[in-house]
């Protein structure tokens, strides 16, 4: 089984990522060589998925070290604007906080600072692809067998450092032999599922059908699928969800239909300092992404678009949540995760 | 207030098609001089829409004339052809069966058949006019109002002969001065909602905003849209509607957030012979669709794809079916009406 992978280093420590915008068309990777270069490819999605954005902004603070003097200032400042890049994913606040207070401890203990900094980089690098490891066994055994799951967007390979969090659970059946198909919602207005859960889970051969947003209820209704499992971008206190925009009315429809619905995130996603789902902000996107695709108008020209990123299901919706410590009801997450 | 007309006779009696596959880049019309034309104009979606599928088919049964000895042999083979290009809308078959029923009675009476056949395709187009002008008014009635409408696909004036079924509504509204302005889902894959009812809206002065179909749960929960008004493919005799792929997951957020959800449709939409939703046939399409869109691909080559056109939502979560012949609950339709 192979599952691509969305990250790394080039020889010269410089950050190498896989542009996902170009996928499935193209399999690019861009050698990215400055904070700002990390910060656009990041806005641009060209890095997307909560836990990646959190490990590519930490590899992005090193590069300020190589572009001047080491200084907690420099770091400050690449945290700064690689922090201002998203709202609402809060692994990548947790990861460049993480980032800061090592550099601090780093400089008061008179250790090396560009040592430090890429060591904590791949430090959460290498604990995000252990995190998606345990997901994957946690919600394997909650699976238990053969399976058809359905998720919406990507929470895949491509959204973290190893073999993701909505879909480890699939990849750990499939290694096992168990006999595990994915239906992948699309995922409008930028196709993540269509282009990237598609993919990745082409690459590593496992069957996956394709349907547009507004059929999950239908297929849902078809009574084939054993699970809906999808990702978080921040989950609140109480267990409200954040995910992306269409996740909500998955939700819904897994509920009429008694389909359990699983999200799947590392404990990292979940914000004790936001007691429900209404104080998580919701970042909007411009109107062009709704609007026309790679130039191909789908709207009259100057049509209004509302296009939030994310929405909230409210935990009440939510069967259980698969975390690297363990399966929780999701009110009680926050607390024993 | 203008709205579009996408159907008419060309000087020279043959059909003339507003091509709605380039809407909104470009507003083409096409001269269709033959059955076959006519047939493949409804296949590909040149023209669409329940109720104006029936007018180009009653329309196209003529053109079998201007090929050839008048007979009833050739007005069947005809109806026959354009019988067969799609399968979930009942207007198509009963505009077909209407004008089969015409051509026997004006041969039998020796009739001029084409001057007959010309003038039951225009009663036919005639009475969908009436019928919208109808629904608008009911719909009207019952919105009161002010109002923020959100709908799914395109049943409005480029589904119809006239203003259009679920759009009806709106228009009436908005020329009675009221403020009105209409959420309009993309409607993936074809994106009918972006293309055309946010285009046909826009010619016509409604405000409208388009949103991708993921969104429609989140926007029905914010609180602000008054009501759901949708068309209808096929109302089978318990009150399930047949609608565009997509309706389904829309009415279960609109009954999750209480939010009236309404089919408007004439009522040779009803079939009374289709018990209830799960006879209705529903056309799975070509996964190209869905894949792709104007040669760029969304989905890695060779995906698997389901591509259901139209889903079914049951009578309970329609709040009521607004009619030419006034509002009923959906179960009393079939009688009533």
């Amino acid at each position: 089984m192979t599952i691509p992978s969305p990250i790394g280093w080039t020889p010269g420590h410089a950050v190498r990522i896989l542009d996902q915008t170009l996928l499935p068309d193209e399999e690019r990777y861009l050698e990215l060589e400055t904070v700002d270069a990390v910060a656009e490819a990041i806005r641009t999605l060209r890095v997307r998925g909560a836990p990646l954005i959190g490990i590519a902004a930490a590899m992005g603070v090193t590069l300020s070290i190589r572009q001047g003097a080491p200084s907690l200032q420099a770091i400050q400042a690449a945290s700064a604007t690689l922090g201002a890049t998203r709202p609402t994913a809060v692994n990548l606040r947790w990861a460049l906080a993480r980032m800061e207070r090592r550099a601090a401890a780093a400089l008061a203990g008179g250790e090396d600072l560009a040592a430090a900094m890429r060591a904590e980089a791949d430090a959460i690098w290498q604990e995000d692809r252990a995190m998606c490891v345990r997901i994957g066994a946690a919600g394997a055994a909650l699976i238990g067998g053969d399976a058809i799951v359905l998720t919406h967007c990507n929470a895949g390979a491509l959204a973290t450092g190893g073999m993701g969090t909505a879909l480890a659970p699939v990849y750990t059946l499939h290694e096992a032999g168990r006999r595990v198909s994915v239906v992948a919602d699309e995922t409008r207005p930028l196709f993540q599922g269509s282009r990237l859960t598609a993919w990745e889970l082409g690459r590593a051969g496992v069957p996956v059908t394709v349907i547009a947003d507004g059929m999950a209820a239908s297929r849902l209704r078809r009574g084939d699928v054993s699970c809906v499992i999808v990702g978080a971008d921040r989950i609140a206190a109480n267990g409200d969800v954040a995910n992306k925009i269409g996740t909500y009315g998955v939700a819904l429809a897994a509920r009429a239909h008694g389909v359990p619905f699983y999200v799947a995130a590392p404990t990292s996603t979940i914000d004790r300092a936001t007691p429900d789902g209404a104080r998580i902000p919701i970042e909007e996107r411009s109107a062009d992404e709704v609007t026309g695709w790679r130039g191909h108008q789908v709207a009259p020209a100057g049509a209004r678009v509302w296009n939030p990123a994310f929405d909230v299901t409210p935990a009440e919706l939510v069967t259980a949540i698969i975390t690297d410590r363990g399966v929780f009801a999701p009110k009680d997450a926050a607390g024993a995760a």
